[in-house]
């Protein structure tokens, strides 16, 4: 196997992939951080808010090859700004003989954390080895920051796999404005009836996803017959958010029964209708659950398709289509049990 | 991302599964060199005959470091003992320093190719991590070898792992000393119909994989609809071996379309019958190309599932059963388009 930067840059993207979505409205992004090419750290954007892929990154390097009384202090630092703080003040000999793998153009803009750029510009890098440019008109920049200040860049390595990494950041942050993914779970034949399909690990990945959606869309049928709560119970706590619900339906609220467990959840909005332009317009984050017919019937509309499979084959299969769908698969990972596929219509 | 002995056993364990049953009748294996932390290989055990992967990884871990007018023999060599002898007498201190990770215990025996045990042992590498024990009675005792050399071993790292990667291994190296394996390729939603589904790098894997076969057993109905050749048509011409071919049926050789493009494959032997008990006793490497019937027919023989998945739905699908199947993924990998699922019958 070749050991070169595409070797480096393949483990930031299975590293970024694993936090897909849980950072919206930031991209998914990774890096790894290489010293005298041993790998000292590799880390991705874990949600909006913390610390950026190569702030992380930058950290864990350190911590690796710096584990002492004063370090305990780095390791407990959580707050973008204070890491950043500190890797100026104490380290920055360190990293002088660190290369740097990023999925994306380090960001040059200080927001909500401080601009990577400047940070790696300053830390004074050996080299930068960029997957595919940010063309958010805010962040992007960074490759220029880091050239003026003599650090090193390469740009491309890996571009076409860093792009389908940050596919769904480019359509809920470029013309569309937003982005529209559906989930379904089935097993190996098609099979999609009954109860709960898919195992715990991934029931808890989609209930991070529904705390973060700005609308749950569903099928009628199956808000009927399955009753859902729509919730996001397998959270901490602390981390529960429940998301407003469209149900996507020719009848209206009173047509359904009181007790489907949707309507019990406090602080959520649920809408019926048949509208789904309107729907998909007026929110940014947007998934669609349900099986066979919705997904045929959303199909020229969906960004995304997220099948989670289980390896089960069940002798229902009501997997039959009226029309052929084609998919470009952007990913694959194994979530535990289960089979997680990206798939974006062709 | 932690990176321990397990992050480097996982990256040995990926590339290792790219060769997954290639190399019969030997193990799948796959090895890594760190020195000083830095990963100077990662190859896997190709086929047999040639190199094992301990062997692969050293030369090439070697040639990563030292690339000048000597190395280019090195570069060329591919016979394992010429290669083990070229480590021996030229970089026997670059090993001092390195640490090896191989997914399994490191051979014994000298057979077709050098015993790997014995050439860490005298290279004097600083430590060997070994996924899982060899238990073949020939080529097991590597550990007690590099102990008794003073070499430290480490054994257990992502055994579980290594143990999915081994067995297939164990299945025709075992107890039952064969080793019955279903390739099927379907649509996401279990669709079968239709000429190709897999792309033609997923058919090239399959003809490798029939080039090595004892016998390929196919349904009477798929063989009289289809006219399948069942060639390695995609392999290089001194790659290509075809398969003897056992058809799954009531019928007898004179009930078939003369014409049935099997029938024109040159040093070929195609038996017809239902007996399959006997096909199974009677070979070694047996691989059931089928659908959901045949599957179900034969899901309480076969001891994996390769499932080879196209990133498509078709409006037809013949997925029904009459039971459910249960499975363990084992591995699952992308193949350029396809899906690729090792599934253990549960």
């Amino acid at each position: 196997m070749k050991l070169d930067s595409s070797f480096y840059m393949g483990l930031v993207i299975q590293q970024a992939w694993k936090y897909q979505l849980l950072a919206f409205p930031n991209p998914a992004v990774g890096a790894l951080v290489l010293k005298n090419g041993e790998i000292l750290s590799l880390e991705a954007h874990k949600k909006a808010g913390s610390a950026h892929a190569e702030l992380e990154a930058l950290k864990y390097a350190y911590l690796n090859k710096n584990q002492n009384i004063h370090t305990k202090i780095l390791e407990k630092l959580e707050n973008p700004f204070e890491i950043s703080n500190y890797l100026l003040e104490h380290c920055k000999d360190f990293f002088k003989t660190c290369e740097i793998f990023v999925s994306l153009e380090p960001c040059a803009h200080e927001g909500k954390t401080p601009s990577c750029a400047k940070l790696l510009a300053n830390l004074k890098l050996k080299k930068v080895y960029i997957g595919t440019k940010d063309i958010n008109s805010v962040a992007s920049g960074g490759i220029k920051i880091l050239n003026e200040a003599g650090v090193k860049t390469e740009l491309g390595v890996m571009q076409k796999e860093c792009e389908d990494l940050l596919y769904p950041f480019r359509c809920w942050n470029g013309d569309n404005k937003n982005f529209i993914f559906f989930k379904m779970a089935q097993r190996l034949n098609g099979s999609v009836k009954g109860g709960y399909i898919s195992s715990q690990d991934s029931l808890k990945y989609v209930h991070k996803l529904r705390a973060l959606l700005s609308v749950l869309v569903i099928g009628g049928n199956t808000f009927r017959l399955d009753k859902p709560s729509l919730d996001t119970r397998f959270l901490n706590l602390k981390d529960r958010k429940n998301p407003n619900v469209f149900v996507y339906t020719r009848k209206n609220k009173n047509d359904f029964d009181k007790n489907i467990k949707a309507f019990k959840i406090e602080n959520r909005k649920i809408e019926f209708g048949k509208n789904l332009e309107e729907v998909f317009e007026k929110n940014k984050f947007i998934m669609i659950e349900g099986t066979y017919s919705l997904l045929e019937k959303t199909y020229k509309n969906i960004d995304l398709l997220l099948l989670v499979i289980s390896p089960k084959m069940q002798t229902e299969a009501k997997s039959l289509l009226k029309k052929n769908l084609d998919f470009e698969l952007l990913y694959m990972q194994k979530n535990k049990d289960d089979i997680f596929l990206w798939l974006k219509p062709n």
